[in-house]
């Protein structure tokens, strides 16, 4: 079996994905991409995250879009990862889920506001939310363009993908994103633990104030900046 | 005893049902029908799921909505489930349960709109609510007529109950169904899951937008229609 | 040890609260009475759940007041407990607790409105919520005025505590009681319940209808009129 | 090892904190002083909790803030358990957390009103919430000034840190304190709970009632003034 390392990494993050309380029934997917190969591997369709083995990750050509040696079809959503990867070049695993709050913001069609610290240690400013796709992306390759919208609203709004490693999709759901597989599913943890706190104050207090952004701007820097010392290292 | 391994299918079911999360004491009940032999078997009333066996399910038959050879008293209502059986011939097996943001919806007496994929991926449209019964169609055979009145409403409306598995009663509850209990039970499961995202996307923003009627067709589509690509088969 | 039959169920049912889910630390006691003797045991004040013992549980006297062989000093509210049992001479166990949805709608100063069926079944008609205590109710006695003020409430409004189980304390939470310690248990964890789900569609739609008085009035006999056909007896 | 006791201490709560419900991932800690010696102990920064030892655990000097016999970096969060542990000399340990319900007040900037007895057994009064910190409070000495605006605040309000042990910072979270690590944790625990309750009761009914100050110094004074009488001793 080809990439073998990368099917274990993708398969064991996929399982702890199917344990993080972010998905119910199969309703995710988690992928790893090995740039030097030109391959990503993916979660198969429809498959329970506690029967999931490496041999049924599916490895799939990042330029071609096309399957590797698969013993079955990706993840539905495989485009959508392969245009992230190839819009993103210093991603290395992306995560999506229907956690609960953050497609409660989607389904609001409403990015999620920066309210405190929480939020900042996470995500550098508000996590965006896409355009709706056009009838005529959605009819034809609906996944592909489901990424490349993501990708032309970080561009447009001159967005760093590092900075800002989540974004929702309207009436859909999120999609994280990190150097690996790893911490991309962290980041879907902390885009959903943000959107329920964010809900909760907003539901509490609708149009109450954001964060000062001298103090959203402290935390991310103390944990992600140039001078960060937050952590061991 | 008679149609053991329909007894032993709904009392399976019926326990997985006690561990779902949806039904509290025993607020919930699960049928499967065999309609070669014009019967359908339920969850006895009032006992607990983790104590069901399968001698204690009991058959009812479909013409008359007689027992059979039962030990027990079917749930109270077995009337509903039979008329729902005789009203939906492709239906094998229906669920009823209090899940708590499927009956915050029907207390609230308004359906549940299709707000996002999550919910087109299960439901083809919104989740339709019945009309209130009468006071008449309370008073006699109550059960009966809560059936009934969701197969008026299917109909009128000209709606297919195998896109559309579930519908709730006003200030009642849900019901799913679907081709054998299995399916019904995953509605089920479904059905409340959709219901507590559309109930956060709506507290959050009342009045909020509808899923792109295109969006909400081909994520249906994408799962159940006749070129689907979701899953392995 | 006197009472000892007594203590031991009370024992029980206490920890059964505390493994319920409606109670944190030491939030909530449960009594029970033994008319014949006279006497109500009830929890100690301050105990974990998980540490009580029989011989730790406290027997007062209905008459007096007055600890019967106790090691331990009673829960602060058995003189609320005395009331009721006082007041309503069919009741013979007693629970109070903070729950959350229950507390949520006492702190909001509102009875919980019966909007469907679930409420239906365990409550004939609305949960009521009493007076505010008068300053020199709270500054003298005011655990006994906490129950007296409850049997008032119901004496005025001609309730029948035997088919409405349960009050709320405003700015309190709930009591309530049943035939036995078992049963006013079954009954904290029904009220919760119903406060969620009123709490769930009220917040969706607020002053939303409540259920037509036939549907609530069926459900309440199905299960405890004289022809009730739920259950197995 | 110095300071042995001490560490052990703050490191068995620090796991408890883990264990509470009250945190994700890393984002809370616990700290312990031991005044004669002129000390505190600290969570490391960043640390799991299920992976934290006794000799991780990290000893600063109240005087200095300097860091004693340091296997690593203290919590980043130390110089407010600093500020307050030197303004506050009666408190003996210290909590903070970003738990969901109290940081959903923080973040909507407002107070946690006491709207019920949950709250005044363990609070006498609201729980305050801070102003915000200044842009040059934050550039420069952030976390010292976040607990030095904590104290002005009590100083300002002349409220008893020790009746009321516990705050929120706008935009941020909440910190809790007690006469050592164990009885602060058991504040963080339960201002979650009333943060909760009143949560639920202001979105039922915005601008609802407060509890009547007769009630709440009543509940606070039976567990906690001289004559208090719940408990056991």
């Amino acid at each position: 079996m080809t990439h073998q390392k990368l099917r274990e990494r993708v398969c064991r993050v996929n399982r702890s994905l199917g344990r993080s309380g972010l998905v119910l029934l199969t309703w995710g997917n988690v992928s790893g991409v090995d740039r030097a190969s030109g391959v990503f591997a993916i979660k198969p369709s429809g498959v329970p995250y506690d029967e999931l083995r490496p041999e049924a990750v599916v490895v799939v050509e990042l330029d071609s879009g096309d399957t590797v040696d698969a013993a079955g079809r990706p993840s539905s959503d495989a485009p959508t990862h392969r245009a992230l990867y190839l819009s993103f070049p210093e991603v290395g695993g992306i995560v999506h889920t229907h956690s609960e709050f953050a497609t409660a913001w989607a389904q609001a069609a409403q990015p999620i506001p920066c309210l405190g610290t929480t939020h900042a240690d996470g995500f550098a400013g508000r996590i965006p939310i896409t355009r709706n796709l056009r009838a005529t992306e959605i009819e034809d390759a609906y996944e592909w363009h489901t990424g490349m919208v993501v990708a032309e609203y970080f561009d447009d709004h001159e967005i760093d993908p590092g900075a800002t490693p989540g974004v929702l999709l309207p009436h859909h759901g999120p999609f994280t994103w990190g150097v690996d597989p790893e911490s991309a599913l962290e980041h879907a943890v902390v885009l959903e633990a943000v959107a329920r706190m964010a809900w909760y104050s907003r539901v509490l207090a609708p149009g109450g104030p954001e964060a000062p952004e001298c103090l959203a701007r402290k935390h991310f820097a103390r944990k992600h900046g140039p001078n960060a010392y937050y952590g061991q290292k």
